[in-house]
């Protein structure tokens, strides 16, 4: 195995100690496994937490800062953050005007979360929480009842960061980051496995010639298996199978072209453009775009398309000022 | 070989309509391979240009914007632009107050870049260039007379791009970029190499438990081959080898950690956190850093470490506002 560690066991541990060195916005607990907004709590301000498990970078921990999260709470590797890590993250950044947990549809998160909010609340503190499950390409797939989620984390956490940033109050920012789940949904291609570094192995393997269409974040199955394709090809699958479960045509759209984390950015590039032309031809307009490396899979590579039917508020949203270490434009 | 390409000879112009399609702030002619500020020329104001081989993303393109530079001219995948090419961006950004062309020292590219200032200065264009070659790893190596041009160049960009845009004149411009490209000193390490498209092979084999220290972002060879090592030591082996050629005991440094392009941005910020440690324990101050896959060599998985000696002028333009793609704050 040949990775940039320096041993399996330290790799949450490791990264969060580069993040905290290079990010003195950031709050960082390296052995707590916390990272926070370094001007939380704020009083007043609905606090935003997310987290899962690590290998996904800059998701969740890169999204911390003005705009977006107030909080995130890294597991280990594809594993589900600790209760007490996120009753911990909840504490540190509530500002008395509640809590929102964005939480993946992952088994392992969703009741993780859950306990954590029954604890917070314990304490007096008031949680809600929004599931992102915007996965197109399986039902209940390993680790997962009903869709998993995905790339449509990034909408919801800048979304309802923004609307939070505004003042809205906790029931308000709750229900925008369940409007923009609702109304994304996304799907990946993997060309190659991952390797997690207590593992050492791949997680998969595929043939020389040989991708795989709707996979997960974390290398779990997808659709199928076939024989490499042309990227306007991967694209097409993705976007019919995303538009066969909403239909794209006539609505203003966000799309994210996201790369897995060993897909060089020229190529999530060039699946953009086909992605661009699929929506044109398909009647959709794109009103907002983002390309690049945001909800990865360790060095997986391959991309996924997330795509976000937006209304005029959303756009707003969308557009507000944020300033995080993986996002940041109009400050 | 799996790639997210359509087709070997269509990577670039792919990619081009794909940057075009994502950011409207660029006027991209795909065919032409120029990318350019959409708001050039500026009158009165100093432009920059660079470019390269592509697969290098986003460098130079997803560079272009405001504080850094006015166009790019991307060549052939790790090939160096055409000097017609080069001539265009030049005479589509030149606002009556020079350019300055920025040259990673690749003896293609020194070439190409100076026909085309040749032949801009025949359209009384004057035309100054600054040629990077911070890479300690190795003299004289395949394609480069001399030092190699590798992360340096993101330093260079930023720095000049933020002078120029204040309205200095190009002896100026040109004076800071070959300071920045004095103070800077790069070493990078590949875990794996990179595939051409239109090879379809790997550049180079490493075997199962083998790294290569001292790589150039094109895959030629560097010092040596060694065992794979924590990423502490991989680490303390660049920066040794950049800190005996220019002494960090006292500095204040800019660091840019920087991802070759397949590997994951959490091992990034292993290496970071070790980059940081390593300079503190050294007796060098870390003013400034940036982690992320910067200057990439397709999907090599590696990282390579670049560090500045900043004086408090040049932090002060590294920290003057930049929108650009790739880099993007304080505006």
């Amino acid at each position: 195995m040949r990775k940039l560690i320096n041993a399996p066991a330290d790799v949450v541990a490791d990264a969060l100690r580069g993040l905290a060195a290079a990010h003195p916005s950031l709050r960082v607990d390296p052995e707590g496994r916390t990272v926070v907004r370094a001007d939380a709590p704020r009083p007043g301000k609905v606090a935003l937490v997310s987290g899962g498990g690590s290998g996904h970078e800059p998701l969740h921990a890169g999204f911390v800062g003005y705009g977006m999260l107030d909080a995130a709470a890294p597991g280990e590797v594809f594993t589900s953050p600790v209760p007490d890590q996120i009753l911990a993250a909840t504490l540190a950044v509530h500002g008395d005007a509640g809590v929102l947990h964005v939480v993946k549809n992952y088994t392992g998160d969703v009741l993780n979360f859950r306990v954590a909010a029954e604890l917070a609340e314990d304490e007096e503190v008031e949680v809600a929480a929004a599931v992102v499950n915007d996965d197109v390409a399986v039902e209940d797939a390993v680790h997962t009842a009903g869709r998993r989620g995905t790339g449509g984390a990034v909408f919801v956490e800048k979304i309802a960061g923004a609307l939070a940033e505004e003042g809205a109050r906790l029931a308000q920012v709750a229900d925008v980051a369940r409007e923009v789940n609702e109304r994304t949904r996304s799907f990946g291609v993997a060309l190659s496995s991952c390797t997690v570094p207590a593992v050492g192995e791949p997680t998969f393997r595929l043939g020389e010639d040989e991708i795989e269409l709707g996979i997960g974040i974390h290398g779990e199955r997808g659709r199928e298996r076939v024989r490499m394709m042309p990227a306007a090809e991967i694209v097409d699958v993705a976007l019919t199978a995303i538009d066969a479960d909403v239909p794209l045509r006539g609505a203003e759209v966000l799309v994210l072209v996201n790369g897995m984390g060993g897909t060089p950015l020229m190529e999530q590039y060039i699946a953009y453009a086909a992605a661009a032309e699929w929506l044109e031809r398909h009647g959709a307009t794109v009103a907002r775009s983002l390309v690049g490396p945001f909800v990865t899979s360790l060095e997986m590579a391959g991309c996924m398309i997330s795509v976000c039917r937006l209304t005029p508020e959303l756009t707003r949203l969308w557009d507000a000022p944020v300033e995080t270490p993986a996002l940041r434009w109009g400050r």
